[in-house]
C-alpha cells in the first residue's frame, strides 16, 4: 500500500484518521496486549462515518435519538475510545486512553457497555454486535412505528470483520435483517483478508457479497482508504431501503511492518516498528499527544449533532405531558404504574378458577394479561409460537408492512433470536422477550451469556422444561439446562409450579433493569398448587413454605416447577404415614441465595431431613440440602442423573424415578 | 399437487416410495405424536437414493466402506426408520416400526446413533446433521489418503430441512465444506417451504441455492418428486468434484389434507384424512402392511451393495497382516500399543525437567509425543492455533492438495468445529481434537451436548481457563464454564494442574471410547506440582492427594488447574503457622465421583476444615465440601462470585482474592 499517495490524496483527511492509528498503537503498545491493526486498518472508515454521517452529540452520549455505533470486531476497541476520546466523550478521556486494559479504566480489553455511555454494547465474541445490531435496528423500527419520526429517527451502524462474518450467528442475523428489509441498519465489513491463523484462506473462500445479496442485502465494495469512496457508500447505504452491506478493502495495520499479516492483528509493541510506522504516517509528537488542530477538528465533528439533539429536545419538550412522560417512561425502562395491580387481578382469578395446565399455557395466560398494559413489550419465537404461547392476541405481526406489530417470527434461529433480544433491550424502549424449547438454551448460551454480563433485562421464555417434553427424546429434553443457567452469574432462573407463580415471576422478569430473566416452562400439564390469595409477591423470595408439616415437622421437601406437585403428593404420602412434611417451593435459587439468612434458616430450618426434587441433575443442591448451615443432617436428591429417552412424558417420569413414591421412600429411608 | 399424475408416470417408483409415506403416517399415527409430512415429502428422494445410489449391504449396518446416510432433518425419523425396515436392517424390524416412540424401542422420536447400527448420528437439534456430515466427509478423504481407496472409497449423504439451514452452524458448515472442496459430499435440501410457524416466508426470504454457490458448492435444483431428476441429479453430484447440494422442491404431507401446510409438518393423527391420504396414494391394507412384492423389492435394493462389500473384504483380507490389523485397530478405536509407554516416558521426563508453563503448553508437549505414534489424530483449531497450541509439528495441514495433513484450519467456527469432530468420530478411524477459548465453549455447546449423548469420544482442548486470560476480559474469561461441562451427562471434563497431570489426562482422553473429553487448559505459567514419577495414572481416579498433612492434619484443600498451586502455597503458610494441612488435586470431579466410597473417603476423610479453590463459580462444589457424607464439617470455597474484569492476570487474582493468602485465611477463619 502507497502510504504516500494516501496522504498527498487527502492530507486532512490522512491526518484525522491517522489520530485514531497512533492512539491505538500507543495505546495497546503501553498495555502490552490488546489489537493494533484492525483500528488502524479501520481508521478511514471510521472517521468518513463519525465526522460526516453519524447522528450524535458526543456531550450527550445518552441521546435517545441518536445513530447506534457497534463494533462488533470488539478485540478492535482501540477504535471505538479513540473515537469517543477525539469527539469529547465525557468519560472517555486521555487517561482513560492511558489505562487501556488496566483495572478499573472504562477502556477495557473488549467495548463493556456499562463502563461507559458511549459504548452501546458489549463485543468480542464475534458475530455478537452484528445479531444484536438486528435488535437495535428492530427496536428503532418499532419505537418509530409507536412514538414517530419525530422522536425516532436513526440508524444503526456496525462494524465487523471477517470472524463475526465466519461465525455461524451471522447467518442468523443477516437473514433476519434481510427479511425484515431493515433499512436503517448499515454493516461495514472490515475486508483486511487476515485472521489469527494466517490469510481468511486458509479456511474459507466465501463470496461475501453474494451471500448478503442472497438474503435481499444492498451490497457495495469499496476502497476502505478512500474517504470519498467511504463517504459515496454511506450515502448509498441511506437512501436504500435494504439493509446494506459495504464490503471496506482494508490493510490490516496499515503501513506497519505488521500490515497484511496476522501479526498485524494482535499487540504491536515493538518500539522500533512502531516508530517507523508513525514515521510513515508522517505522525509526530510523543505517544498519545495528538496536535490541536487535529483534537479540535475532532471535537467540532463531535459536536455536529449538537443542533439535532437540541430541534430533538424542543420537539420532545412539545409534546404532551402524558406523551412525553409516556416516552421516558418507555426509554427509561420502568414498567408500566399499572403491571402490579394486573398481576394482584389475575391472581385473584388464579385462587378461583385453579387452571390445571402446562405452565407455558400459565405463562402465556400471564402474558395475555400483560401485554397490553405494556406497550414495550415485542414478543417472538424461534419458530416455536404455538408450542412457546409466546404470542398473544394483541400483539399483531411486526413487519415490513407493520413496524407497530409486536411479535417477531425470528425463525430457526435461536442464537439470532437471543443476541437481537439482547439489542433491543440495549436499545432502550423495549423489553423484549422471545421463545424456543430449554434445551435449545444451548443454541442461544452466547447471546444468554452476555445479556447477564451486559447486565440488560431480556427475556427468555423456555418451553418443554425437562423430560416431561416426552416422545420427541433425550436431544430435546433438557437435563443439565438449569445448572448451566443458575451457574451464569447475574441471571434469574424462574421456575414456576403454577399460573399464579407464573405470574409472579413474569412480574418480576418486566421490573428488572439489570439482569436477564430466564422463564423454565413446562410442555406438560400440573394441578395449580396455590390455593390462597396473597398480595405479597412469593416468588420474589425465591423459595417460600407452600404445605407446612402437621404435627412434628420430620422432612422438608424441596422442588421447583412441575416437581411441586410431586412434592406435594408425596407430602400427602408422607403425612398419611404421621411423618410430619414441609414442602417448600423454590421457583428461583438465585433470589433464595438473596434472601437474609434470617429467611433463609425460618424457609430451611436445621434438623428435619430434607429432600430435593427436580426433574434435572443434582448439581447446585447440595448447598440447599447440606451445605447452608454447618449442622448435621441427612438429605437426597430426587432427579436425574444422565440423558432422557424418547417415550410418553409420564412412563418416563415413572421409568426415571421422579414420583411423589421415590420421594416419599427416599424420605423414609433417612429417617 | 396431481396425485395422479404422478403416479401413472412412475407407478412402480410411486408405490414403492408409499411404501414409506404409509409407514410413517401409520407409525405417527400409532405413537399419536412425531412427524409425518417430511417423511412423506421425501420419500422419492429417499426413494431414488436408497435403491440406486447409495452404497450399503442392509444385512451389514457398519460395513466400514459404506455411504453415510445422515438425516439432518432429525424429527422425520421415520423416514430412516422406514428406509432401514424396508431394505432389511437386522435391528429396525416391524416390530420396531410399531413401538415408534415408546420406551425401550430403537425407534426414538428422533434418531438415537447409539440406538442401532444403522442410525449413523443423533440429530433432532437442527443443523448439526449437517455441520457433522463435513466431519464425516474429512474423516473419508483422510482415511483414504492414510489407507487407499481400496478400502476407503465413499460418500456422505444428508438430508437436511429449512431448519436446518436456518440455523447458523449451517453456515459455518456450508463454508467449511466449501473451502476444503469436499467431493463426496453430497446435501439434499427439502425445499418445501413449511416451518412449524407458518411458510418459510414468513420468517426468510434466502435464495439458499446463491447462498451455497457463494460458498463453492456445486448446486442444482429439481423437482423433488420427480424419481428421474432426482436420480440425474445425484449422478451429476457423485460426477462433480465439489461439494453438492440438489435442492428438491417438495410438498411436505403430499397427498394428504395437510399438504403444503405447518400442520403437515407434525403429528397427522386424522382417522378419516389418513385413510384419505392412503387411498389417493394408491395405497391398500391394513396400518403397517407391506405388500410382499414391494417389501421383497426394498430387500432386493438393501442387498443390491452385498457384492461390493464382499470385494471390499476380499481386498481388505489381501492386506498384510501388520496392515490389517492397523486398519482395525484405527477403526475401533482402540488407542495405539505404544500410547501408555509414551506417556510414561514423557511423565519420567518431567519428573526431571518440571518445566514452568501454562498448561495449554503442557498440553501441546504431551501432544508432541502422542501425535507421532497416533496416526489417527486429527488436530485443529477455530482460528486459535498459536494460542490453543493444538499444532504440533508432525501433523501437516488437511487441505484440498494434502488430504494426508492432520491439521484442519477451523476458521472462526468453534460450533462448525465441535461438530465436524463429532461427524469424525462416529465415522470411524479418526481420534479428532480441536482447540478454542474455554469461554467459547458456549459457541460449541450444542454439538458439546451433542458428542455426550452421541457416546463418542470427541477431544474439546478448551484454553484461557480463567480470569488468568487477563486483559481479554470477562467477554472471553469462563467463570460458569467448569461447572457447565460438569453438569453435563457423560463428559469428562479434564483441568490438569501441570504438563504431568496433562500427560494423563491425554492419556485418558486418547483411550475414550463412548465419552467426550474436555480439556480445561490454562493461559498462564504454573510450576510443576508432581515431582515424584508414578507409573501408575492418578489423574484415572479423579482426585489424589498431592501433598499431606505435616503434624495433625487439620485442613484439606481441594484445587484443580492453576489453582493447585495457589492451594500448594497456601498449605506452605499454614504449615508455617503449625496447620497440618492436606492437598487434594482434583483434576477430574467426574472421575473422583466414579471412584468408590472407601477411595473417596481416604482423600476426604470427615474431620478436618475443608477450602476448595477454583477460579470460577462455586456451585458443583459443596458436593465436596459439604455433601459427600453426613457427618459435621466446616467448609469453605474460594473463587469467583460473578464475572471477571480486563487487567493483567495477576493482578486480577488478587482483586477477586484467589490468593494463598485468601485460601489461608479461609481456613483459618474456619478452624
Amino acid at each position: 500500500m502507497d502510504i504516500d499517495a494516501l496522504k498527498a490524496k487527502h492530507p486532512d483527511h490522512w491526518r484525522r484518521a491517522t489520530a485514531i492509528r497512533a492512539l491505538a498503537l500507543d495505546a495497546v503498545a503501553q498495555a502490552n496486549s490488546g489489537h493494533s491493526g484492525m483500528p488502524i486498518g479501520m481508521a478511514d472508515v471510521a472517521t468518513v462515518l463519525w465526522s460526516r454521517h453519524l447522528k450524535y452529540d458526543a456531550a450527550h452520549p445518552d441521546w435517545a435519538d441518536r445513530d447506534r455505533f457497534i463494533l462488533s470486531a470488539g478485540h478492535g476497541s482501540m477504535l471505538l475510545y479513540s473515537l469517543l476520546y477525539l469527539a469529547g466523550d465525557p468519560e472517555i478521556t486521555l487517561e482513560e486512553i492511558r489505562n487501556f486494559r488496566q483495572l478499573g479504566a472504562r477502556t477495557a480489553g473488549h467495548p463493556e457497555n456499562f463502563l461507559a455511555r458511549g459504548i452501546e454494547t458489549t463485543t468480542g465474541p464475534l458475530g455478537q454486535g452484528l445479531a444484536m445490531s438486528v435488535g437495535f435496528a428492530i427496536a428503532e423500527e418499532s419505537l418509530r412505528a409507536r412514538f414517530g419520526e419525530k422522536l425516532v429517527d436513526h440508524k444503526t451502524y456496525v462494524i465487523a470483520g471477517d470472524g463475526c462474518l465466519m461465525e455461524g450467528v451471522s447467518q442468523e442475523a443477516i437473514a433476519l435483517a434481510g427479511r425484515q428489509k431493515l433499512g436503517n441498519l448499515v454493516v461495514f465489513w472490515d475486508n483486511n483478508n487476515i485472521t489469527i491463523d494466517g490469510e481468511v484462506s486458509i479456511a474459507d473462500a466465501t463470496d461475501q457479497p453474494t451471500r448478503f445479496a442472497a438474503s435481499g442485502w444492498h451490497v457495495q465494495e469499496i476502497d476502505g482508504h478512500d474517504p470519498e469512496a467511504i463517504d459515496a457508500a454511506i450515502s448509498a447505504a441511506k437512501a436504500d431501503d435494504r439493509p446494506s452491506m459495504i464490503a471496506c478493502k482494508t490493510h490490516i495495520a496499515l503501513g506497519h511492518a505488521a500490515q497484511d499479516t496476522s501479526k498485524g492483528h494482535g499487540a504491536l509493541t515493538d518500539d522500533d516498528q512502531n516508530r517507523t510506522a508513525k514515521s510513515g504516517w508522517g505522525w509526530e509528537g510523543a505517544p498519545f499527544e495528538i496536535p490541536e488542530e487535529i483534537k479540535s477538528w475532532w471535537e467540532d465533528a463531535g459536536r455536529r449533532g449538537a443542533p439535532d439533539r437540541e430541534a430533538w429536545e424542543a420537539r420532545a419538550a412539545k409534546l404532551s405531558d402524558a406523551k412525553r412522560r409516556e416516552f421516558e417512561r418507555t426509554l427509561s425502562g420502568e414498567a408500566p404504574k399499572k403491571l402490579s395491580a394486573t398481576i394482584k387481578a389475575l391472581k385473584k382469578q388464579l385462587v378461583e378458577s385453579k387452571p390445571k395446565v402446562a405452565t407455558r399455557k400459565s405463562s402465556e395466560m400471564v402474558l395475555e394479561v400483560v401485554n397490553p398494559i405494556c406497550p414495550e413489550t415485542l414478543g417472538g419465537s424461534a419458530d416455536l409460537t404455538g408450542s412457546n404461547n409466546t404470542k398473544t392476541s394483541d400483539l399483531g405481526v411486526f413487519d415490513i408492512e407493520n413496524r407497530a406489530g409486536r411479535y417477531v417470527y425470528y425463525g430457526i434461529r435461536e442464537h439470532g433470536m437471543a443476541a437481537a433480544m439482547n439489542g433491543m433491550a440495549l436499545h432502550g424502549g423495549i423489553r423484549p422477550y422471545g421463545g424456543t424449547f430449554f434445551c435449545f438454551t444451548d443454541y442461544a448460551r452466547p447471546a444468554m451469556r452476555l445479556a447477564a454480563l451486559q447486565q440488560i433485562p431480556t427475556v427468555f421464555v423456555m418451553t418443554h422444561d425437562s423430560i416431561g417434553l416426552g416422545e420427541d427424546g433425550p436431544t430435546h429434553q433438557p437435563v443439565e439446562h438449569l445448572a448451566i443457567c443458575r451457574a451464569t452469574p447475574n441471571t434469574l432462573t424462574f421456575r414456576p409450579a403454577d399460573t399464579t407463580e407464573a405470574a409472579e415471576a413474569w412480574e418480576l422478569a418486566l421490573t428488572q433493569t439489570s439482569r436477564p430473566s430466564v422463564m423454565v416452562l413446562s410442555r406438560q400439564g400440573v394441578p395449580a398448587v396455590r390455593h390462597e390469595m396473597k398480595a405479597k409477591n412469593l416468588v420474589s423470595q425465591g423459595a417460600y413454605v407452600l404445605a407446612e408439616a402437621e404435627g412434628k415437622r420430620q422432612a422438608i421437601l424441596l422442588a421447583t416447577g412441575t416437581e411441586v406437585s410431586v412434592a406435594l403428593a408425596a407430602r400427602e404420602a408422607l403425612q398419611a404415614e404421621g411423618i410430619g412434611t414441609r414442602v417448600v417451593s423454590m421457583p428461583s435459587l438465585e433470589l433464595f441465595a438473596e434472601q437474609d439468612e434470617a429467611y433463609r434458616k425460618r424457609v430451611l430450618p436445621g434438623g428435619p431431613v430434607r429432600v430435593a426434587v427436580e426433574a434435572g441433575v443434582g448439581l447446585g443442591w447440595d448447598r440447599w440440602l447440606f451445605g447452608e448451615r454447618g449442622r448435621e443432617k441427612k438429605a437426597g436428591f430426587v432427579g436425574m442423573s444422565g440423558f432422557g429417552a424418547s417415550a410418553p412424558a409420564e412412563e418416563l417420569y415413572a421409568h426415571f424415578g421422579i414420583t411423589a413414591e421415590a420421594v416419599a421412600e427416599k424420605v423414609k429411608s433417612l429417617l
